[in-house]
Order: structure tokens, then sequence, then C-alpha cells
């Protein structure tokens, strides 16, 4: 498949008869075990792959380390991938464009942009947000690449007002991110069922990205709920620190490895996930 | 502590009441976690770090790609850090020795350095290594460092005749490389209590690494068999990649999240393990 056809093919599991269940890795093994599992695209995580390269999550790391470490993960990938942009890697729309161009030449065929700054947890205004996302999609339109643009809003969680006025603000962006040229819609902390429902229901059932956290119903009823997309957001990384703290706990404490052997995969493995699956 | 004092403490855990147990990490986070756990260092694992960046273990990453990997970790440690450095990056002893400086530079006290080509899985003849380990002494004594070697022979695995002969040679080489500068020997391979008896034995109790593999006996039966240093190895990533198959089994299958959620570290935890302890 060409770099446009893994794009449309993307942009349709998010239409398709069953949700898209999309995990989101930190680095080139991580993605590839994913794409082993038969999971049919692979995101990246910002949180789990800036901290795998020693910044914390947000805009800290620079853009072209962060697009080096998104064309390794490209580069051993036959599946689709779609990279966590975070909220763009600049302040104007043309800047955000031009990271996004840097993207797609990485090898991604979508993206996820949000609407808010790490370092301050502020919120960016809906008009610049919805400027940048049409900035994005006249950049991509201008490649002639079905670039799949996933629109995150932190309205619920950063948003101003009571917890129903954020929410009403997470729909509202939402709507108006759809119309700015989004494929996808991602409102952070969108986690118990009547929440999931209302939302869907409020974007007319145009497509909605769920993360896995606790309290969030399994599979199953989020397909009857009609989300679209479920990802893991990092909950891949906090996972895999977990298991090296009860490693770690085991070996201090007992004296023994089962938890570092247990189920662990072997050199050859490994080795085997730095390359592109043959 | 300076560096040197790093180095210097980390001398001495080899020669200390308790055998020195040392985790191996793949990159910032892992390496942090283990720092939290309590472990009084930590080393990187070639394979877990060569595949994290899309590389296959063994030379294939470039030198400076490799040493700004270590840099990384060693930023954000305080505990004392030693790089895998492989078979050193070069072919003259020379060589071997301008990429330990470049490691000491990216902050590492310590170096594993091993005698045989991913690769080819060729041994190097005796009389090389031995050059290359006196090399790499002497480029520490010219920096005044006291530079931790472990030298790591895969003579067990990749020597000539009987499983007999090819542990004979594994002395012999432990001993020829002690002899050459270095600080702690590391026979890959050596496994049941009895060839590790005889080995530590056979070296005069010189410092012993081995690795955490199926069958090795427990931490305190090392002890007892007089085991200076037992590390993870490449096991930590071995670990955390059997965790994310059955992470992606159980939601594949299942549709439920037990595998990714239960046991998992915060956002907050892993945004802290991009930077120093404070």
């Amino acid at each position: 498949m060409s770099q446009s056809e893994k794009a449309e093919a993307f942009r349709a599991l998010h239409h398709g008869k069953h949700l898209l269940i999309l995990p989101n890795a930190w680095d080139v093994p991580s993605a590839r075990i994913f794409e082993n599992a038969g999971f049919p695209a692979v995101a990246t995580s910002s949180a789990g792959m800036m901290v795998s390269l020693g910044y914390r999550d947000g805009e800290e790391i620079g853009l072209q380390e962060f697009l080096s470490a998104v064309r390794k993960i490209a580069r051993v990938l036959t599946v689709p991938m779609s990279a966590d942009l975070v909220a763009g890697f600049g302040t104007t729309p043309e800047e955000v464009a031009t990271s996004v161009k840097g993207v797609i030449e990485a090898g991604a065929i979508g993206i996820n942009i949000e609407d808010f700054t790490h370092a301050t947890g502020k919120l960016h205004k809906v008009e610049v947000q919805v400027e940048k996302i049409r900035a994005i999609r006249r950049k991509a339109e201008s490649m002639k690449f079905p670039l799949v643009i996933n629109a995150r809003t932190d309205a619920l969680r950063y948003g101003e007002g009571s917890e129903e006025a954020r929410f009403s603000e997470g729909i509202a962006r939402a709507n108006k991110y759809r119309d700015a040229g989004a494929d996808c819609v991602y409102p952070m902390g969108l986690v118990d069922a009547g929440s999931i429902s209302r939302f869907v229901k409020q974007v007319d059932h145009f497509p909605v990205n769920v993360m896995i956290r606790k309290g969030l119903p399994p599979i199953e009823q989020l397909q009857k709920l009609g989300v679209a997309r479920v990802s893991f957001g990092p909950g891949a990384s906090y996972a895999a620190m977990g298991l090296l703290k009860r490693i770690s706990r085991e070996i201090m404490e007992k004296g023994t490895y089962e938890s570092i052997l247990g189920g662990a995969i072997t050199f050859d493995e490994l080795n085997s996930l730095a390359i592109p699956k043959s």
C-alpha cells in the first residue's frame, strides 16, 4: 500500500462495522509488537514517546528529534501509523501546518492535534484552534495527501465553569473542529457510559475517540455506545513501567525472577522487532 | 558525588558483603524506575536500547546516536550508570578507546565490552581483545578516570570444540581480561550452579557477572556461590514486550483492560521519570 492508501484505509477504519482499537506505542519495538498482535493500525503516544526520549510530555522535545522518532517507527511498520503531534509545535497555523508536513514526510498517515498547552494547562481559544485545523487540512490537500486528523479537546478538563459548562464547551469545540476538517474528535476525560452516549449523539455520530482508563466501559459496550475509536493513550507505557516496579520489588525482596521471566519474549523476537515484518 | 566518585562507589559494589543486583534499562524512564526502586546503580542493555531506537543488537547503530542515548539516561540518573558498549564500535584498540572516551564524556562510569561480533557470531582473537581492554584502561587513566570495566566473553557460546573446551577457553579469557585491566568478567551463558561455582573458583574469586535467565539460581544462592554481580541483560525489555502481547490479546479477544490498567503507574509518575530525582 502507498502512504495515501494507508491513510484512506485508516480513515475507513473509523467507519467500519467494528470500532477501531488503536494501540499507542512509545518506540520501535512496542509499535512492532502491536502490529504483530494484529491491530490494523498503530499510533504513537506523546507522553510515552517523549518520556522515553527524556522529555516531559508536551513540546519540550524539539520538532526535529520528534520527527526522527516518528520516522523510526513508521519505517518498521507495514500497517498505517498515526502520530500524536501534541499541539503542533508552533504558535501560528502556518507553523503547525509545517510541522504536519514534517510528520507526513516522516511516514505518518494521521495525526492527533490538541487544543491546550501542556506547560500551562490552558485551553487555546477555539477560533485559534479552528484556524490550525484548517491550515493542517489545507497543507495536506496541497500535498495531495488524505491525512486523517484526530482533533483532541481538553475542554472537559480545562474549560471554564461547571462540569456541565465544560461538557457543552467540549461538544461545541468538537463540532467546530469537525467543520474545520477533522476526521475524528477526541474529548479527553470522556469515560462513563452516559457521558459517552450523550457526546456521540451531540456530535451527530461523527467519529469519537475515547482513551482506555479506569472506568471506561469494555469494548463491546463502547461499540454499542457508538464510539468509533478507542486508543491506549500512554497506557502501555504506564503498564510497562508498573511491571518494572514489580520485577524490581520481587528481585530485591524475594531474590527471585518470576515477574521478569514469566511471559517474556526472547532475544530473537526482540531483535526481530527492529526491522519490518517479513 | 562527582563522576569519579560514582565510578569508585560502583567498583566497591563488586566487593561488598552482598552481591550487586544490576538492572539494565533500555531508555530514560526504565532507568529512572530502577533508580526509584532502590537499586544502587543502573546499567544499559545493548539489545534493549538498540532495538528501542530501531536497530538490531550489535553495532548497526552509529556511535554518535548510541552516545546520545547514553547521555540522555546518564542525565536523569543520580546513581552510577554503566553502559553496554557492545564490542566497542571500532576495529582497532585505539578506535575502541576513543568510543570509551565518548561514553565517559556522556556520563557513564562503567562499561561492558564483549569479545565477539554480533553480525557474524565470531569470537575475536584473545590477543586482540586483551589489547582492546588494555587500550581502554590506558585511555581511562589518561583521563584520570577510574572506569569500571566489565569484560564479557562469549567463549562458552562461540568458542571452539566441546562444552568443556569452551568452558576452559572462557576461564582462560577471563583471567587474561582481568590481567589486562578489567574489574569484572562476564561469561555469557553461565547459568547452572555447578558451572558458576567452578568458574568463580577458577578465576580466584575475581568478580564474576551472571545474567538473569531461566535456570539461574535465586539471588541468595548466587551470593553463596560467590557471584559478585547479577544483571538483567535485556530481560526487562523481554518482559515489557511480553506484557504488551498479553495486553493486546486481552483487548482483542475479551475486550477488557485488566492487564493494561492493573498495576500501572500514572501520568504524573511517568512524566516525573523524564527528569532527575528531586
